[in-house]
């Protein structure tokens, strides 16, 4: 009989020597679909492609079974390693050091790969698989512009008649220590764009020209203040940042004509899009009506928003069935209560609640995105340890109902 | 005997055919070196250079007198023509269309060049020459950095024993006709860059990052209100412009770590250098300290400002005989008052008010720097019969003396 991938460390390292540095695939979605084919995984490796993007290998599997359909999430793209030569190890070769593993996306979530694929692969070997269908859907865009990733995966899927029954979404969730958190939900993710007008002119006949930067300061002002909210009962304050202001004018006699401001809002559950947009935009129109900046100017401020694609929205994951499994395995296995928690950035799980209940929970995500990303050798079993436990008992609680 | 260069169309034609954008020379100082020779003029053409900065050509012409020292200030660099596709006739062919000569330069200032030797030239074609002496100081760094022009121009010729005793510089000063303006003073100038310092990080988790676009805007706010002054008896008000906000941020996602903003000042006789800096130094650091638009930071904003040079000063020429001479010999000429300002940008009259006073009169400045620059040729003819009555009179003013 094939060995069997039960053991999370090597099929980790199998996966960080593969390169895949979004959008590359570097044959990391092949690896992982040799890995699982012993376990009764059929695979299929669609490709998404849109103009103006790279071509996006994806990965769906599936193990079939009677009953309840669980589908683990992820992916295998990683962020560029920076700069190499601040690495104390190769980060595309998996090296063991004082416990740990090191190398691109060792929590940021090969990792969470590999332990999900070594706690199924566990089951198996102790006869202990559970008798629902359990599918890997995997993309290699999610760091990227994730146009050509979970989203077209899902929708793909769907179509060919796919349905699951909850979601269990493999990222980094723990801030320090494993057990600490699983994620519920996700606020909401908004970006805009002002350009202020104004008319250019010599900086020493102000009265000729009309600073746009004056109005550009009105206009960020409110923006930041007062803020949005003070958060809700699950979810933290929503909150907008500028990223960013420029204007180009290198000549310092110069008043330019126009300038830019880029912003994005974190929002929770106490505001819709629609609700949203019309605060931002009844603050910028009345802070374009504020001439303390520009005194002697005529009329409002003249600017222009608009509103970047995709908007995320803001959800709340009230599976208590799954969110309650999902809680108990991590308590049993590291005697912890996890937070269950709102907080952080976006992430794939934003396509994922459209089709079903999904949570999310992976390793300890300290070192993802930095030099030296590494993940204790003990995390690795714990998580294994984890997701074993999870799938048996979700399983266990559909056949109850 | 040869032709005096007592018409100033035909002398700026002349002018306008060399391309002289700053820092080529393109013929124009050698063309007006002939051009003077027959009124006696002696010119030196000195070449100042400087590491980082092109080599510029420059020309000092005394004509030998006995008496008072004239000396008649300018430039013949050009700023560039712009889209030459825009120009109703080529920028550097001198085109004589409805009464006005087009073309880079037709006013700033070739043309007042054009009119001060023409003037000369008729007075000496009468017999009515002045019997002191008058020097041409003319650079070909005016319109560029200013490094190689008239400062060390100045400078050089002072070390070489010249002395004068009055200077006319003939930038275009007026803003419609002929008569409306001469400037007998300049605004300072002030240039100071500030770089606001934080801590880059994810949007959503702001409360590990410090946002400098947030310090930007409160100390931005504070630089442009309250204004700093409502004008002085001889000045306009003191005014600030921020010229650029800049960022360079292109993730979205991203808080970043630092912001920069220039600022440029226009001051009038209530500040020096010092107080001006001061308060603005004292500004920025009673809004570093405000927290309204960085709720929870501790500290304030990290920032350092930097002051660039050259410093402009403010001056005020309170020469009574030099002022009124050139005041009645612009009534004589055009039946109008010409108010005496000290309105608009810096000019080179900054460097020369150290070595003798310096009042400024020229052409129409309405079309200077503009796509299709032109001069009326009326008022080619106006100036030169301005500037011939201010010889004489200035003169005759210095022997009642
Ligand atoms: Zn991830
Ligand atoms: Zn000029």
């Amino acid at each position: 009989m094939t060995k069997l991938p039960t053991e999370p460390a090597e099929n980790l390292a199998a996966l960080i020597r593969c390169p895949s540095v979004t959008p590359d695939d570097a044959g990391a979605l092949g690896t992982l679909e040799r890995m699982i084919a012993p376990l009764g995984f059929v695979s299929e490796r669609p490709v998404f492609a849109e103009e103006g993007t790279a071509d996006i290998e994806n990965l769906y599997s599936r193990r079939r079974g009677d009953g309840p359909h669980l589908m683990f999430a992820g992916h295998t793209d990683v962020v560029p390693p920076g700069d190499v030569s601040g690495w104390s190890h190769d980060p595309f070769s998996a090296a063991i050091a004082d416990g740990a593993m090191f190398g691109r996306g060792a929590v940021d979530m090969k990792g969470g790969i590999a332990c999900f694929v070594a706690a199924l692969a566990r089951l198996v070997e102790r006869g202990e698989a559970p008798a629902g269908a359990v599918s890997l859907l995997i993309t290699g865009d999610e760091e990227g512009p994730a146009i050509n990733g979970t989203a077209k995966l899902l929708r793909w899927a769907a179509e060919r008649g796919e349905a699951w029954d909850a979601c269990l979404l493999g990222e980094p969730t723990n801030p320090d220590a494993m057990g600490d958190m699983i994620k519920i939900g996700r606020r909401g993710s908004l970006t805009g764009t002002i350009t202020v007008s104004g008319t250019q002119g010599h900086v020493a006949y102000p009265h000729r020209a009309d600073n746009p930067l004056r109005g550009a300061l009105a206009l960020g002002a409110a923006l930041v203040a007062p803020p949005l909210d003070d958060g809700s009962a699950e979810f933290q304050p929503s909150n907008l940042e500028i990223t960013t202001i420029d204007t180009g004018n290198r000549a310092t006699n110069v008043i330019p004509a126009t300038a830019t401001l880029t912003f994005n809002i974190r929002f929770n559950d106490r505001w819709t899009e629609q609700t949203l947009k019309s605060e931002i935009e009844g603050r910028l129109a009345r802070a374009a009506e504020d001439s303390a900046l520009r005194p002697g100017k005529a009329g409002p401020v003249q600017f222009r928003l608009d509103w970047m694609a995709p908007v995320s929205p803001v959800f709340l994951t009230r599976n208590a069935a799954l969110t309650e499994a999902l809680a108990q395995s991590v308590t049993a296995v590291t005697g912890r209560t996890p937070a269950l928690s709102t907080s952080g950035g976006t992430s794939d799980a934003r396509y994922i609640k459209d089709y079903c209940p999904v949570v999310e929970f992976g390793l300890v995500g300290r070192t993802m995105h930095m030099i030296d990303e590494h993940v204790a050798l003990d995390d690795l079993e714990t998580l294994t340890a984890i997701y074993a436990d999870f799938i048996t008992r979700w399983f266990a609680g559909q056949g109850a109902e």
